[in-house]
């Protein structure tokens, strides 16, 4: 409901809601404050994205006389600060970012008259298309959203990014911005690295070796087919944190390369026990601690329907599936689904599944 | 049906089969020759093992005086050259093992007698459970299952193993030994020391640093939770492929770090643009030309019959679904489900999605 000088607020946040940037983020953010019934205001260095967002509902253009109660910056991270600055100094309102770093913006602001009313955040949530015609209100369902305060940032500022990021369906998780960006270091920029040296090793190899591919490297090298322009500039912003954990990925190498050519064999095994302990680390769904899953496999015709036909029998069993994944397999039509459940269900799943006639073992 | 010396023939294998090593994948060569009618002749250094899988159906135990027309060898890696000797020695059966890597097994045996009688090869084929118990005969449905021939091996040996692999409904590919450990190196055992080498990272990790996990991380590390005793006697027997591609990725990553440290932005996105050149040279599924593929995101709240709900109105819109991910979300009870389908059929299923209720975007 608007207040007496005209603004409005769902939840905890003030409107009216001015975008900076309507790419895939901002227009996705306009769309989902649109629907919480907030007033949406939508700029951008091209027109044509901000007529494409306002005709998909994302809010209206933004004119001078506009008197924004919040202001996110989404525009590229080579721009973050400058466009951070500029809203702190054209009114009065909260202002945030959705950059994918953030140290650089939070030390460009932090002695900036009006520092107080910035803090930074980071919906962790994309899409492989770009562009405000990619653009959904669902986009952070679920998600975490990262906000980041820097040691100035006012509490009434904090609490408003938080209701942003509830009110976009996403999970607000708190951070300073070193240690957001020391984190999303470890959890994405250097994950991405990596399987791009693996995936450039596929580029160099013969075709038929490529035949042998399983399921394993399909997994380990997909993010590696990002946009290199989009992470190269990612990488470049958070360039401290990244070579520090590089340094780390090196040595370690190091000591593999080491114990693999001096056939030390207790070593290579150490090493390899130190990952499996890192990829238990990941917490589990919904953040829960991991309870143990069983896999089972089934074989399904490659056939509109034949997938729905699994699964609605899987459910009719009464047991949760966790989670799925499906192989590519070469020269059969013939697919391999994993379901993955909880490990007491497998057997009775299993037996349930074979029980419909499927082909399926754990 | 039994010639005359009362061998059985099924397909081009001619059987009695004698399964040297009854793990999961020995039984499972069991169950699959017995589901096509063929004698298995079954055995283990453990009679424990044995007596499981005959008593899953897997075949009976061999006896002194059997006289297999195959034997498969399906020991661990460090035994496999002592094994097939022995089995070279012992009859005039044809040979062929199971084993991860084949340089070494076949450098032992090519000059031995009766070496035109041994073929190496391996079923691109596993799971996260081992022993006899998690055998089945569909195990190997679909799998890619490379044969590997040295130069002495016999045309009918080369034959009869090619058989071996389509009679477990595998899909054989040819290999030279050497080829075939060069190949696995590239495709499996350096993404896994890689995927190894980030989910170590983790594992000393913040737990509110975990938090901003997100698929990408999940993905690239899932293979490093693999036994590290056995993938460590992997290794160890592929050391020279591995050393060698390691090698590279040394380089590459000190490339890496190189751009990084000195803002070379421009090599930087030249080295991500090599990984995404890699990424798209897997081969699509069932070994086709990758088509372009559009993603679906739907949010499916966590209950029972939920996704076979989705899976059911997906298929009732006629688009086949090619790939399935389930984001697992931090701190609320609801499940991102990707659903990749042909490009140009993606906008038909979101809309018909949407049309059903179901909150979706692309």
């Amino acid at each position: 409901m608007p207040d007496r000088e005209g603004r409005e607020a769902a939840g905890d946040v003030t409107g009216p809601v001015h975008i900076v940037g309507v790419g895939l983020i901002g227009t996705s953010i306009g769309l989902a404050c649109r629907r919480a019934g907030l007033e949406v205001l939508l700029s951008d260095v091209s027109s044509e994205n901000v007529r494409t967002a306002s005709g998909l509902g994302a809010g209206r253009p933004f004119v001078p006389g506009d008197r924004p109660g919040l202001v996110v910056v989404a525009v590229p991270p080579d721009h973050l600060a400058a466009e951070i600055l500029r809203a702190l100094d054209d009114g009065s309102a909260t202002v945030t970012d959705v950059g994918s770093v953030k140290s650089g913006p939070s030390a460009a602001v932090e002695h900036h008259p009006g520092a107080a009313r910035y803090v930074g955040s980071h919906p962790m949530a994309g899409s492989e298309r770009s562009g405000p015609l990619a653009g959904s209100a669902a986009l952070f369902d679920g998600r975490p959203w990262a906000v980041t305060p820097h040691p100035g940032s006012a509490a009434e500022a904090v609490a408003a990014v938080d209701a942003l990021a509830r009110l976009c369906g996403a999970v607000p998780v708190r951070l300073s911005p070193a240690e957001h960006d020391r984190a999303v270091a470890r959890t994405s920029h250097v994950p991405h690295l990596l399987a791009s040296l693996v995936a450039s090793r596929l580029a160099e190899a013969p075709a038929d070796h490529l035949a042998l591919s399983g399921q394993g490297v399909r997994d380990v090298t997909r993010v590696a087919g990002g946009d290199p322009a989009l992470y190269g500039q990612i990488v470049a912003a958070n360039a401290d944190a990244v070579l520090d954990l590089l340094g780390q990925v090196r040595a370690q190498l190091d000591a593999v390369i080491d114990a693999v050519a001096s056939h030390d064999r207790e070593r290579l095994v150490g090493l390899l026990s130190r990952g499996v302990e890192g990829a238990r680390a990941i917490p589990g769904k919904h953040g829960a601690p991991r309870r143990p899953t069983g896999t089972v496999f089934v074989s399904v015709p490659d056939e509109p329907g034949e997938l729905a036909r699994l699964f609605a029998e899987a459910g009719a069993s009464g047991v949760n599936i966790e989670d799925v994944r499906i192989d590519h397999d070469p020269g059969r039509p013939v697919g391999l689904v994993e379901l993955v459940v909880d490990e007491t269900r497998a057997d009775h799943l299993l037996a349930s599944l074979e029980s419909k006639g499927w082909v399926a073992h754990r």
